[in-house]
């Protein structure tokens, strides 16, 4: 492969003269400028990233670390801060936890290592010892990481509470909140919340709860779980899951019990990933704009790189969209 | 953040002594060694990879360059492919071409400029220039790429074949097979080879073949395209489609034209994706041994950088995996 003094000695100059080139930095003449190119381009020269972060003692790497990226919602974020990134002319520094706390503790260790320009953290578990004076910005993403220098979530309490008016409004009167994603994740946990005040501020409306625990997050299996969740809660007319990963798995359960979506129970999920579009019938969620918020992360990054201030706390609006498993459709 | 010096000056110890004992260079004392970690320990010292990888001249870093992620078989590949490079010890480099040549080999030059300990391309358009003596190794994905140092697929033929077989066995005769990811791929086109083909094989059963284009493979949407396909094959009583993305989608559209999966039309998809799990009826599918793809190309980068020999293509098996959409279930 081509050296730095390959070029210079194609170009015939100093490798100092080429390194400035490289650089930008003082004056160069444009001749200088393209004599230096066309060696490059002859050599097919690649200049060295790693020796060029040493030098800045930064690299362009974005340390991202999530739990599971199999799960549909992770996949899309991951697409979502790639293209932001690549945009901000970042490369992304991918970790899958598993939600394994040692993992994202040696994962966080490996970023200080390889100096990256700012870390991600899509997980709850790090002790928040671990996250100080790192030299590098740690932006947590739904996520409650009081230690983070900056948080970026959905409003969780308004998609819970959007959920809550539109189960009520389709005439639902027996409903059920069913939480999943368990770990210490605290953001979602307000979905509950505002479903739960919602529905206590509507007259004759009865709210039960139940929570799916999560043994491993890239299993996406809830099936026996949901089971028992119906087996237990006889009556319902009204669901609304805390991601449409259990919701789809939801609308099974309740065929395989002879129920009918939406004439029996309507069903609302939340994130508005693909999988939402693929069940019969297509689920009402709530849409999280995930382009937004991985924007939003990428962003702080720059701007504290760049030494800019930035917002401590974003909280990025939630919608209702409504499809097959809470509306009567033409033809049903 | 402490550097090599600190941790000299606190062990009483010169730098150059410090850098032996984190390179494991030379004979070093266990008293030197101890009191070296104390030090490390006492500081929070976290070794600077980015300047141990530019001694090397090669980082611990693989490039992954994947068309989508979103994409729930590639979200199931990188998140295998990151699970195998932790275990191995590198870390993944990862890049979304979302299908752009451009981005392709803009994202080949950044392998280079970051000294990429390997490369692993799930994308057939890079031009084969661009990827001859590249000074690491480039692994080619269930893609056709002449120029790359190994291959990684999955029995496609045999896919196609075992899917032909199935469909045959539940008293189809009207056969359709329906391709997708369209590009440059090779691999996945030798699925309808293998079905058309065993079709052919068989008496009195006819078939027909509709290619889904791909017009951006993160959008996930073919359900306008699927209906032209349905529009124009009437009477069509099996259906084989090259991804299970593709074949769930196919199941919201035949339900909407009235018809009913298994009893009217029967569907096979490919991949095994837990999306194959969430639909009504759970769709049959062809299991591609993901996991283990992904170890192999994982291992193909150790055994090169170790100086081992390795295959120059890897073909891995695939089975059937019944499910409802072809299957009468108790009950239905």
């Amino acid at each position: 492969m081509a050296t730095l003094k390959d070029v210079a000695r194609e170009a015939g100059l100093s490798v100092g003269t080429v390194s400035r080139v490289l650089n930008n930095r003082g004056y160069i003449s444009d001749e200088t400028r393209q004599s230096v190119n066309r060696a490059m381009k002859k050599l097919n020269y690649q200049p060295n990233e790693m020796a060029r972060s040493l030098s800045k003692q930064r690299s362009s790497m974005i340390g991202v670390i999530v739990p599971s990226i199999s799960h549909p919602y992770f996949s899309k974020l991951v697409e979502s801060l790639e293209s932001s990134a690549h945009h901000e002319e970042y490369e992304i520094l991918l970790f899958v936890s598993q939600g394994r706390p040692d993992r994202e503790e040696e994962y966080v260790r490996a970023c200080i290592s390889n100096r990256v320009a700012g870390l991600i953290l899509c997980t709850g578990s790090v002790r928040t010892a671990r996250l100080k004076n790192l030299g590098f910005p740690v932006v947590a993403y739904e996520r409650l990481l009081n230690d983070a220098d900056a948080g970026v979530e959905c409003d969780n309490y308004e998609g819970g509470s959007l959920a809550a008016e539109e189960l009520i409004r389709c005439g639902c009167r027996n409903l059920l909140c069913i939480s999943g994603i368990g770990e210490v994740s605290m953001p979602a946990d307000v979905r509950r919340d505002g479903f739960l005040e919602t529905c206590a501020r509507h007259e004759g409306i009865s709210v039960r709860s139940f929570a799916c625990s999560e043994e491993s997050i890239s299993d996406l299996k809830y099936k026996t779980q949901l089971q028992t969740c119906m087996d237990q809660n006889l009556g319902v007319d009204g669901v609304f899951a805390s991601s449409d990963v259990i919701a789809a798995e939801l609308l099974g359960v309740l065929r395989a019990r002879g129920q009918r979506i939406p004439e029996d129970v309507k069903v609302i999920g939340y994130d508005d990933v693909f999988v939402s579009e693929l069940t019969t019938p297509e689920l009402t969620t709530i849409h999280q704009p995930v382009k937004e918020m991985a924007q939003t992360c990428i962003d702080i990054i720059r701007r504290a790189a760049a030494g800019e201030a930035y917002p401590a706390r974003t909280v990025l609006r939630v919608n209702l969209v409504q499809r097959g498993s809470t509306r009567m459709l033409r033809g049903d």
